[in-house]
């Protein structure tokens, strides 16, 4: 079976997923770098950079899920560019040429354009449907894979209250950000759905895994 | 040195220190007791209510850090009664004639009344003034021992923006409750006077401490 699956999801300790405003220069606001570094010091992140080094404890072991078994992406507008990026028709993500993410991965946007083939096996496909209409395509572009889920906070929340979360990783950054996204807005009850486990690195920061029950 | 602590202060995993409605039939609203569940647990709490048996690790060796070197506790209007409490000349607080406190206690209002004194040492102080002034009376005290920062939410979160609390123990409990008192609100900025510590505790809580470094 095909899952939809959250990996390396950062929060600040008062639950924003990013910071304010977002821009081209600052991608997450006033949180700067800050949600990721415990994710920088790992060695999967500096196997992938091309540099040597990294821790190889906890946070490196959680880390290296993110890849494997993904057959598709889906992201929202604010993860795949600054705001106003729609206006840019050269406007093709953060990530260069040959984006990390190596399969189909789809955009939901208002702002629909033709897809992008990038380099490496990424197509950015832009999609204007529901959660539950994009993650129907995406899985089938994944060809019996699972669908990883990357982001940002509102696409999240949105995928988790319409049920469709099989796998969720957070990370919980001990910063307090005050302001920017948050992602548990509006989910009363939501763990009645699923196992939660808590484990504290010493890094400082908290994995917090939520895997689908019912 | 006296400190100002909080201890065994429960929130939820989107933050909430309560639910809502608060009412005399249900104290934390929606949330029930679901927030302290953890606590219930511990031998420390069975040995307070004078039952047997209960957990001995680490929620318990950490709740039990609740008493020690107390001198006087301070707490919010909401956490000492049901909304319109005030308007009851008998309302003495929830925990009967022996409240749980045995020190002077300052309750936060803007509806004072003469002092009620308790059983066991605890007496009610009301009083109607800022964080720091109430600190300072309730310090003097508790004659060179701590303050207990009791809560509710709103309380601790003032007394946090104003710099007062020295150390902070809080318990993140793996439910949603979507609504209800957030703790960590306009708080940005806070780890910087911190040390935050994590540690995830088998029964599925994460306590949080934060110790002031500066
Ligand atoms: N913390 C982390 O680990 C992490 C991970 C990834 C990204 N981020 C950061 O999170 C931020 C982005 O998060 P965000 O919550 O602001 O936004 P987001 O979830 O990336 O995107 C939300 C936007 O996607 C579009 N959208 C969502 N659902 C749609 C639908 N059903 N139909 C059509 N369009 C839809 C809308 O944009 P339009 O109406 O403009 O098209 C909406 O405003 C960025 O700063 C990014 O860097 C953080
Ligand atoms: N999660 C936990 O571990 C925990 C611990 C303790 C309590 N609780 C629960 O938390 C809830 C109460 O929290 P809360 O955030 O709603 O309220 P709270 O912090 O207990 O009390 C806030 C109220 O105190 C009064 N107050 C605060 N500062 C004041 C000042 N400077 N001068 C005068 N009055 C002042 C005001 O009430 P008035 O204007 O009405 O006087 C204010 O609305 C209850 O449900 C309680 O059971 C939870």
């Amino acid at each position: 079976m095909s899952l939809t699956r959250v990996h390396n999801f950062a929060i600040s300790l008062d639950g924003f997923g990013t910071g304010e405003p977002q821009s081209l220069e600052e991608p997450f606001g006033h949180a700067g770098e800050r949600l990721h570094e415990w994710m920088f010091a790992t060695r999967w992140w500096n196997e992938n950079v091309g540099e040597p080094g990294g821790t190889t404890g906890v946070d490196d072991a959680i880390a290296r899920r993110h890849q494997p078994g993904i057959g598709a992406e889906i992201m929202g507008a604010n993860k795949f560019g600054p705001p106003g990026w729609h206006e840019d028709p050269e406007w093709k993500g953060w990530w260069g040429e040959n984006p990390p993410f190596h399969s189909p991965t789809f955009v939901m946007t208002h702002h629909t354009r033709e897809p992008i083939e990038m380099q490496g096996g990424t197509t950015f496909h832009f999609r204007d449907a529901s959660p539950a209409e994009v993650l129907e395509e995406a899985r089938a572009a994944a060809d019996g894979q699972d669908v990883r889920l990357g982001g940002g906070a509102t696409v999240i929340r949105d995928f988790l209250a319409a049920g469709l979360v099989d796998h969720l990783h957070a990370v919980v950054v001990p910063i307090l950000l005050g302001r920017g996204v948050r992602l548990w807005d509006g989910l009363e009850g939501l763990e009645s759905d699923y196992e939660i486990e808590s484990v504290a690195s010493p890094s400082g920061v908290t994995h917090l895994t939520l895997t689908r029950t019912r």
